[in-house]
């Protein structure tokens, strides 16, 4: 028997670092192997410790002969000069990394190599497109910024509310009174005191449980259709910008808040049929690792 | 001669203490004096050392037997717990200080004693109402959930006009070069950078900037008139939940954006003008430190 030739996908997130060996013929899941935090700016010298040992694991077990290519996607790896730097890092391993940020590697497995549009909505949101090999991007500017319909979004709209009610000498509603419990909060200084105390995904991971409030709360409902709506016209924006606009578009959905949420994703499709938009929507079905596997592909094509 | 009978305002904001003294018969200054930020969020160990040095000069000038009252308005002083350690650290005073926070402060300053409203945007902002000894408010939740109107909240529209034109794919207008050469940015990236790693107060150094930009660029004025307009909005909201509306209403201006930028504060009275509320506007012509006269006199009628 031939030796098995292979591919390497790292995910590396702001929680934990996901690295995944395919085999180069068919994508065939070889090994996977699951480490702590790979976000280079969460802490840089934790993280590369990180995505070292999930990479070395693969390499030990399979052999590092065979690796034919590693490709990276690791969140925060678009500021400046850490390209380089992780260049140097891992200039130890058998083949060069391909570094991406880590939704760019969830486009090429969402996709499947395709040219489209990727929708991020978890913590926070991004649209990323890919045409001809060009990249485009709408979108994920941070919590302060940005990050329109995102998991945090949705919760500080929710959040918002409360101050609201609050602001106007409203009794405090029944809803409001849950996002409190939510936050153990005990009044709406302590509930905003949160925000600016706790990490982010804390905070985002309300949007959880805003999900389950819609069945009793309209107010729910309405701050989730908003984002909905909010993440269709961010990728509006981007289908306009990117040469994309006029042929089916294949669009992919990442995060938890676009693949879970339902009240979400049914407003996000509601608005784009409304503009007559034709697309076809991608769930992703397998790891962001597997991204690696299309690149290659993509690459032996050329 | 008689002694001079006094009482000490310290004014503790995020990058300077300022303690007065005035006397007791005619709110007369006697003597000021200025050290080092009072934010105890920021600092609290050396926050205290700056507010202790501020008001020992005083009082070993003035001599600590004819110190009538202390008065210490606190930014960040309604955090969980800051009052009793206060009142622990100012035991050795020769009076039990009073503390409120720096809005508060600078409502009986401007207000000289009087019920009404104070608008406060300068960094970030905040409205206050004091009514028969019962403090209102509405805003000032910080510059994540709200600091509408705020300093902050117009340099971050502005960077937010850019990014806009970055995700809909237009050309960087004038407007945006002018916003990205104040930040010292190269791109629409570095721009983003910045609001997460600079100081709050640096961010929103620039709603002054965007002032002067006024007379050039629409965008600029459609920014400050909507600063202006939020602060109209969220001041009705606060008079509406005080028992204020009804009769005329003394408003208090506060803070650099309402009281220095003339667009903001044209939009802000327009606005209520049009909601056809009677109000007399008060601008600022002590320090928020001579609120402690007012208090004290006050005090002194009940």
């Amino acid at each position: 028997m031939e030796s098995m030739k292979y591919v390497i996908g790292v995910d590396c997130g702001g929680t934990k670092t996901e690295a995944s060996a395919y085999t180069i013929t068919d994508g065939e899941l070889l090994e996977t192997t699951t480490t702590g935090f790979g976000n280079l700016v969460v802490d840089y010298s934790k993280a590369v410790a990180n995505i070292r040992q999930a990479v070395d694991i693969l390499l030990q077990t399979l052999g590092a002969g065979d690796c034919q290519m590693i490709v990276m996607g690791i969140a925060g790896i678009d500021s400046g000069g850490f390209k380089q730097k992780m260049a140097e890092e891992f200039s130890y391993l058998p083949v060069n990394p391909v570094f991406l940020n880590d939704a760019q590697l969830a486009l090429y497995a969402i996709l499947k190599g395709q040219d489209g549009v990727v929708v991020t909505a978890g913590t926070g949101s991004i649209m990323l497109g890919l045409v001809d090999n060009h990249w485009y991007r709408a979108g994920g500017w941070g919590h302060i910024l940005g990050d329109e319909g995102s998991g945090f979004d949705i919760a500080k709209k929710a959040i918002q509310h409360v101050l609201h009610e609050y602001d106007s000498g409203e009794e405090t509603s029944a809803f409001s009174k849950e996002i409190l419990t939510f936050f153990d909060a005990d009044d709406v200084f302590s509930l905003a005191k949160k925000v600016y105390q706790v990490d982010k995904g804390e905070i985002a991971s309300a949007a959880q449980q805003i999900g389950t409030l819609a069945t009793d709360y309209s107010q729910a409902q309405i701050i989730l259709e908003t984002a909905g709506e909010t993440l269709a016209k961010k990728t509006l924006q981007l289908i306009n910008k990117a040469p994309l606009a006029g042929k089916p578009i294949s669009i992919g959905l990442n995060g938890s808040v676009i693949q879970k949420n339902e009240r979400v994703l049914e407003a996000f499709t509601r608005y784009l049929d409304n503009c007559q938009l034709p697309y076809d929507l991608h769930k992703k079905e397998a790891s962001s690792a597997k991204g690696a596997y299309y690149i290659y592909k993509g690459e032996q094509k050329l």
